[in-house]
């Protein structure tokens, strides 16, 4: 009632966005390892030849995994950005549109890096993707500081600050993987996996608000 | 409670068909993505010959992301005229199914009109499609109004004037395009790169109700 | 608090099994659709020969329309049921895992009829589906009536004995079809359309309660 | 507010996670039964034709059944597990992300089992998934009770005994069939029917807990 001043500039409430971003996700989680399949057709008549042909996929489910954990990732930046909204303008509503339309085309450009691992285009694919999706966080961090009528107050200076150099941290693996690219696309390929153990340096140079949980609990107490 | 009387004449709450309307919308929009593949078994042994492969998709990119912010505007008028119902009846409901059976086929509209760019029937069936879509939610909110028991008091006349106003330019870019595929299929399609730019005009011609912020506060604060 | 003894002997609440179905309904419905497909690799030169095959799916599309207007019945009806399951024991839970298995196999079923239009088991059984999902909300408006502790008290004995002639009604078109098949194939197929008549009806003989309005609102005011 | 300080070691609430989750299973289970095809293109003239053909997939809808009592079981244990977390750190998230891989690639296994039911192999990679997906629940539990910042103070010492106990006798089922496995694959698929018998043995050796009914009501009201 009393916000109705406060924002005279337009927007909406988060809910359901919240809830169109989670079923994204969640079908695009989903759909990625659905594509981890044996051509139709193969058929093994031993469990021997049947393991063999599961390990020669080991590149294949690497790059699912992969996919998987950034994914994950993204849902949780995603996540805790939207601790620190109050309303959605016209501006924030394409930003996320953009994000969830990078979000669904994961599976392709994963596909794409299964499918062709042995040449580089693929890699610049990915991580360009990547590199765009952490883009797009922080513009919607930017302008939301630019616009603090739509974000809730928790959203100092100094907040935001911290959630774009763990955005800008994130965004080094695929800024390495693409430079170890040119040196070996195996290399390029594994450096994803240090994307958890990111998550996990002390200091926590990640994408997850550890305040956001007392965010969470006062704003959205569900 | 003591709304129990006003709406003697049946109907039930909002909240699961915003529900299965979100899940609706999300499974749209992430497998109208998964369709843009490469075809299985193509194999390219250089970046370049992979490039060039992709650079060839390009009119399938830009319908997929064209019928993405198709489906992200309808999205938004879908959850806009949810915040001024309060009951849902029959024919509510039935608007409501036949509105997400058109969103569901969006899929398969994008699908002809990638694979057919050439020739004109696609053009018309996409655009008749979005018109039927845009019809259905101002039949909506014409019933709406002749059965004020089933809205919330904040659905003025005025309110669905200023709604109905903007599906109605909202349809004028299917339109177009549809007189444009007479002249040039690529502009017909281009055409509906405007929609975003639509969104921004000032007098915000589009889906998205400035005022819904407050009701949407007010209302369903969850 | 004081519901605790009333629920001694288990169950939990229904919260999470609605969100679990209204997500399993809304993937069913998308990916129903989805099926529609031309065949991969077939292309049309002119509008008029795309226009010849689409008419040649009529059958196709009209299918998978009564298929999306079923599930939509269904999840009405599993909707309306919900407002009055206080707490879900383990025979709830399942005869619920039990329905929503029905429901994922709903395409499964209509591909088939798709496919096999000119034979009359396709019929069988699809309709034979429809039955058993109409078999297990009767089944479980029964439970609730012998476990008391399980339903709210708006489940009255005559509000259990709508709910069941409703459903009975609804169960009748599968058997007209089904008994139509031996007469014509497409008059068995055409009868499915009834079912948004019969909803219609007075007396509201269908799968929704108007009583539902007012428990919604007071009893899950989201 | 006052919970602030209870949590200084970071994390954040559990609605989205659980939003997130929700939406997984719902696609994982519908795709999954998507999955049962009739090849492409394969046409019956006679109802008896394709009767003896759907028969010959009873295998496939056997396995298929079984995978989606398994997700459901999951479902209910990972719901149950959320109803005595109060805050998800790092850790969690991770466990959570890894647990929903998990689920996300059982159709996976699903097909291979469905696809290749004559060889052992299949079935050790079924059987392991399963069992690795019951470690993850049961190392949650652990990292709780070591953790009790994060947890609701109706996670005792007992009850989370009673949830390890549970999920100890469910990942029996798995063993069992592994171990069948050498004597006949046939037993080893039958084996799993008993999952649905095992949770109704009284005492109930199962992933639902009956006191949760209280914790959900209290705790989540909604």
């Amino acid at each position: 009632m009393s916000g109705k001043s406060a924002h005279a500039g337009g927007g909406f409430g988060t809910t359901r966005i919240e809830a169109l971003a989670d079923g994204i996700f969640a079908v695009a989680m989903t759909l990625l390892v659905l594509d981890v399949k044996l051509p139709n057709g193969e058929h093994f008549g031993t469990s021997g030849a049947l393991l063999d042909r599961l390990l020669s996929l080991e590149h294949t489910f690497v790059i699912y995994f992969i996919s998987f954990v950034v994914l994950g990732m993204f849902w949780v930046g995603h996540h805790a950005h939207f601790h620190y909204i109050r309303y959605v303008d016209h501006t924030l509503l394409w930003i996320n549109l953009l994000f969830l339309f990078g979000i669904t085309s994961v599976p392709f450009a994963t596909d794409l890096l299964g499918d062709h691992n042995g040449i580089r285009l693929p890699y610049f694919y990915y991580g360009g993707k990547l590199l765009v999706l952490a883009a797009l966080l922080i513009a919607q961090i930017a302008y939301l500081r630019r616009h603090p009528e739509l974000a809730l107050p928790s959203l100092t200076a100094d907040v935001a600050r911290r959630i774009v150099a763990r955005t800008a941290v994130f965004a080094t693996i695929p800024l390495l993987s693409m430079a170890a690219v040119f040196y070996n696309t195996r290399l390029a390929l594994y450096l994803y996996l240090l994307l958890p153990v990111v998550h996990f340096l002390p200091g926590r140079v990640d994408m997850l608000d550890p305040d956001n949980a007392a965010a969470d609990e006062n704003v959205a107490p569900k």
